[in-house]
């Protein structure tokens, strides 16, 4: 049974872990607290990027020869393997430490098998503590793993009637300031931002995160732009951060000098497969995808059950005209309304974050359909 | 200076007053709570309807003797006219009471002066306690009798991403039971419920108020009808509540037997003139209305200026596809669009109420005002 100091220290690694968000894939991200004999914190760390040391090495490290007799609190499983790293499970042996509590079983066949090495070396072993917490936490890497496919969250902006700009095709700003600095901080703490070539073509936007302190990885910009439309002046292209143009496979791209993924078309020919695009994605190590629109790049994933999580920002605004948030999802009726379970309500400045999960991703994988449409704007 | 306990109780008479809504129009809804010379609840009262005693009068009953040297706590100045009933302000000095509490001064010119002729009888009368819960507890009188037309609250319910029905038009359900169950509420705390022609031909809706336990008043059942093409089946017109039509001067109503309103057209020749049917309402004693749709009806309020609340329900749906919740408000562009203020956020059960008012046209003008640079995105 895990004790309150413990359960402290659990929280303390659940948040040290968010701090790895963008920059760890393919590797989870993972926080990890040291407490000495005492139950005082001796150490702290947490996975920064892939190929640096694990969470656990960090600890280790800032606890020094306080570790020995203490308690390792760690958001997953320490692993038992010897990647670019040597195996934590080892690390945590060699320090001394007496006591390991962790939230989330580590699920991956090379790497699982943590508990029983350290538990074969006499070490008090716990798991489960704040599971469902840290599992939030790194809810990307859990689930891109097992479908060989990133986790992806459609962020979208709006008023309270549904618009995402007005008739004339403006949208700046929706939403204040507030809620577009977090969406610096949502695209920094995901591996790829995706939009489709309407929105390119009516925004321009640069898509690179700015204005977040601190050592940020600048997320894979991905446009979907089936016929390969973009013009070399795009500001999505320049060197801010890297960029991928997912065209058809018969697209002309001889003017463009980016990097370029061909791939089927849909099969009602709007577009590209989704899956196939977020299988060429994860194949590039990308674990978490932040999905921006617009309304019809959103709508097929929805309709392709390729959405995992929604976090819309409704502002307290109305329009009566313009482009809706989302459009095209295949939904005809009612009754096939695609349902969802919100977790959390909290008002960003003047604005309202929704964050949201699809209520029964089964049944909207269901439904086959296209992704990005010339017509999307 | 008010006691806490003059507070606690005028808290209680926002409370009765609340019970008066949809019934008391033209007056005011009222609540009264008279405290003994001890600072006990010695009566309470409410004003129930138009015609009947004012809730001073109600409380003073039931406190009886015990009013003697008490204190009546009450969430309007009582009055000091003699109408229907004798003025207020007179049964408390006969009474006996020692002192009186109101919330918001009256300011009609034939009832104002109740608290001068309390103070000339001696009685200690304080002014103001909880001013701005009692005022927005009798928002639809108090801003209806000044403009002379009735206070305007626009009920929708919409998906998040703002679609009022699917692509088929089917709308039941998009919110919840607990939703629809509060909009019944809504009707009956309103002297009329207001739809157009569309939403009738799309839903044949009853409108009546259902499932409400006491004695409710059935609001006035208003139908914009342009060019009279209701049909005799129509639900609206049952004999559940009363239905008033409103059509163009030049519509034929000769196949209809319902009581008819003739309007002016509006200046754009789409609908009515949406002031003149307000005043139109006003004329029949119409304080309050609530604004049901459809979504061009409330553009036309909104573009006229003429929807003084918002009360959303937004349902955790998505549905990409079916008519928006809101539609040709005139708002052309992004730095026009209709800003509001949130007063309230609230689940209910599943779905989110949205309670908001329309920012001051100088507030608004400051946050659509883009803060940033134009490089953002």
């Amino acid at each position: 049974m895990a004790t309150a100091v413990e359960a402290l220290a659990m929280q303390r690694a659940i948040e040290l872990a968010a701090r790895g968000l963008g920059s760890t894939s393919p590797n989870p991200v993972v926080g990890c607290v040291i407490l000495d004999a005492d139950g005082e914190t001796a150490g702290e760390g947490w996975h920064q990027r892939a190929g640096g040391p694990h969470a656990e090495v960090h600890a280790l490290r800032a606890a020094g020869e306080r570790a020995r007799g203490g308690t390792a609190v760690v958001t997953l499983e320490p692993c038992n393997h010897t990647g670019r790293t040597g195996p934590c499970a080892q690390a945590l042996i060699g320090a001394g430490v007496a006591r390991v509590v962790y939230a989330v079983a580590d699920p991956t066949p090379t790497a699982t098998g943590g508990a029983a090495t350290l538990r074969a070396a006499g070490i008090d072993v716990e798991g489960g503590l704040l599971a469902d917490a840290a599992a939030r936490g790194n809810e990307a890497w859990l689930t891109a793993t097992p479908r060989q496919r990133p986790f992806v969250t459609w962020k979208y902006a709006a008023t309270l009637d549904g618009r995402s700009a007005a008739a004339d095709g403006t949208s700046r700003w929706i939403t204040a300031a507030p809620a577009r600095a977090e969406v610096h901080r949502l695209r920094a703490e995901s591996d790829a931002v995706l939009v489709g070539s309407g929105t390119l073509r009516a925004d321009d936007p640069q898509l690179a995160v700015r204005g977040i302190d601190g050592d940020i990885t600048q997320p894979l910009r991905v446009v979907v732009d089936t016929e390969a439309t973009i013009t070399p002046d795009a500001r999505v292209l320049d060197s801010a951060a890297p960029t991928l143009l997912a065209v058809a496979e018969d697209a002309d791209t001889d003017h463009l000098k980016a990097d370029v993924v061909r791939l089927p078309r849909a099969a009602d020919g709007r577009g590209l497969d989704v899956l196939a695009l977020l299988g060429a994605l994860y194949q590039r190590d990308v674990r978490s995808v932040l999905l921006e629109g617009g309304p019809t790049l959103a709508g097929a994933f929805l309709a392709a059950g390729a959405v995992d999580k929604v976090i819309g920002y409704l502002a307290p605004a109305l329009l009566g005209a313009g482009p809706a948030a989302l459009a095209d999802a295949g939904i005809p009726t009612i009754e096939q309304a695609l349902r969802l379970d919100v977790t959390d309500l909290q008002p960003v400045g003047p604005d309202l974050r929704i964050t949201a999960y699809p209520a029964h991703p089964s049944s909207s994988a269901l439904r086959a359909r296209p992704c990005e449409s010339a017509e999307e704007n």
